[in-house]
């Protein structure tokens, strides 16, 4: 499989590690073979149809600078790279943009044009125009994956559709910011005010110097549009969403929810005509009231009852293992229709 | 597809009340028809290759009989009925029995002999002969499906199977059973002893008359056992999992678990060397701490970290969507396999 990897941050260079760590297996499990044959970051694309080995890319990557990986054909537009090389996939692993979508969007484009399968871990291009994407996606025949994009290496859309079969999800309740979860558990537990939980989760790496999107609940929004449009069949971007923070949660309204058995979180809704992110409180006890950096959500099935899956909803190598987890679902797939044709 | 049904209790009612309600949803969907030839319970079995409604079968259920099924034909013996039925799949809904897995291993037995792949909600035949049972079904290219064993209607299986894509399942933890964790919450929230809490689970439905099974740990160790085969391929049966109840436990154990800020659970382990059932003690904010009748698992692996499930473990209605959870992924490997051939 020729892959054409977009983004060399955290988690491009992740998934570069995971095929060196995996080779033999994904070939032998799912006769997969990874080669990736386009390289491309903020400064340009890397074109090289013989194949870049995971590990001169990362040396290239962290050292040189793309532009002197050996053998390979610089160009600085990536759209026309993409548009020019001979891939299978495109993974994209380039940075959330909620504001025009870019560069995921353009990318996914011009992929889904050149017939490529898609397999993407940014948000923002879904959030803004995941019908459009999906639909382009469908009638062109390629396959678009995005599990990465809702809880890191969780398979939260995987398990979707478990609970799907033979049954029907009819609503979605989720914690799936772990920033914004860490920032609420520190106030209930050490007594913090907003801005005093917001610094601890800052010193100790669980929010960014920009925590806008996070305490916003604006990634929260991009999540649950992914999964409102995915499993509900809901048709929404992010701009449907009825969006409100966690900076107005106060240490009173934390304090009074916990001395009734409750805790305050910033809960995603999906179904029963709502689309919608804000603080909510919890039972305690409710398995979705997941503490610290933990994500969680609810599948609410019309058979089956409630299913709840948590774990930690973020990390490069994690979100990794997501590519890997649609590349192999895609092989598996091309497989299949290689048999039948 | 031809069903040969044998278990009509809580169960196999509501499989057959579940046909009823999604019989078009079901074959739009999936292609997926359902014709039950053979329908069992412990009188006898009744065959009739033209299909047995649904309605009719519960009908006679209830008050006739099977034996007065009109336009039947009826047999004493199950197993020869089923030597003798032209069925396509053995959906075994029948009591699990730990002791010798009868009448479950006979009739998977003889279904994997005439080539029909078996659907199985009871959990004795799995626990005692698993690997043996696997292996015969793999040679006789039928497929072996068990969703409904482990978590009633909540996907654990097939969640454990897509942390295990690209990725690797290291161990496993779970609290399996309802009955003996709603007794260790009541112990916990109400300051019961094990005897009082006992009692008040079975007032209210969530222990059986005689909970030997249950508090004995030994459900708990059939789920571990079906877990620790599917999952981390290991060659293992009920006897091989060292057992505790949670008879022991002590109304002084819980509360100092307590003021630790810790639970007592009947936990299971599978993997890293341990095959083991037994009360240990949880941090009361692990996912994994459930409380009253829910159940949750707990799957480590190696890249993506560890992820928990949790929902409500048992149910009539609930396993019996595993069923057709089982029966519509039959439906697709055979339609694929068809496709291919």
């Amino acid at each position: 499989m020729r892959v054409a990897l977009a983004g060399l941050g955290v988690v491009g260079q992740s998934f570069l590690e995971l095929i060196n760590l995996n080779r033999s297996e994904l070939l032998s499990r799912y006769g997969l073979g990874i080669r990736i044959v386009v390289a491309a970051d903020r400064s340009g694309a890397v074109y090289k149809p013989s194949g870049i080995r995971p590990e001169e890319l990362l040396e290239a990557k962290r050292k040189t600078g793309l532009r002197q990986l050996p053998g390979g054909t610089y160009m600085d537009n990536v759209v026309d790279a993409l548009g020019e090389a001979e891939a299978d996939v495109l993974v994209d692993a380039t940075p959330t943009n909620i504001v025009d979508g870019e560069p995921s969007y353009s990318l996914i484009r011009q992929a889904v044009l050149n017939r490529m399968d898609v397999v993407t871990v940014s948000k923002g291009a879904l959030a803004l125009y995941m019908p459009a994407l999906k639909e382009s996606a469908s009638h062109r025949g390629v396959h678009l994956r995005f599990s990465g994009t809702v809880g890191g290496g969780m398979p939260v859309l995987a398990f979707a559709r478990e609970c799907s079969r033979a049954d029907r999800v009819e609503a979605i309740e989720g914690i799936l910011n772990g920033t914004t979860n860490y920032i609420l558990t520190r106030m209930e537990e050490d007594g913090f005010d907003f801005h005093q939980a917001l610094k601890e989760a800052q010193r100790l790496g669980y929010a960014e110097a920009d925590p806008t999107l996070d305490v916003k609940g604006l990634d929260t929004a991009c999540k649950i549009t992914i999964l409102a449009n995915e499993v509900l069949g809901m048709r929404a971007t992010v701009h449907d969403v009825k969006v409100e923070g966690v900076e107005g949660v106060s240490v009173k309204e934390v304090n009074s929810a916990r001395s009734a058995g409750k805790v305050v979180r910033l809960v995603a809704v999906a179904g029963g005509g709502k689309l919608e992110v804000g603080p909510r409180t919890l039972d305690a006890r409710d398995p979705l009231a997941v503490k610290l950096a933990m994500n969680a959500v609810r599948f609410k099935t019309t058979f089956s009852g409630s299913h709840v899956i948590s774990g930690k909803g973020a990390g490069g190598v994690e979100t990794a293992t997501a590519i890997i987890r649609d590349l192999v679902s895609i092989k598996m797939l091309r497989t299949e229709a290689g048999e039948r044709a």
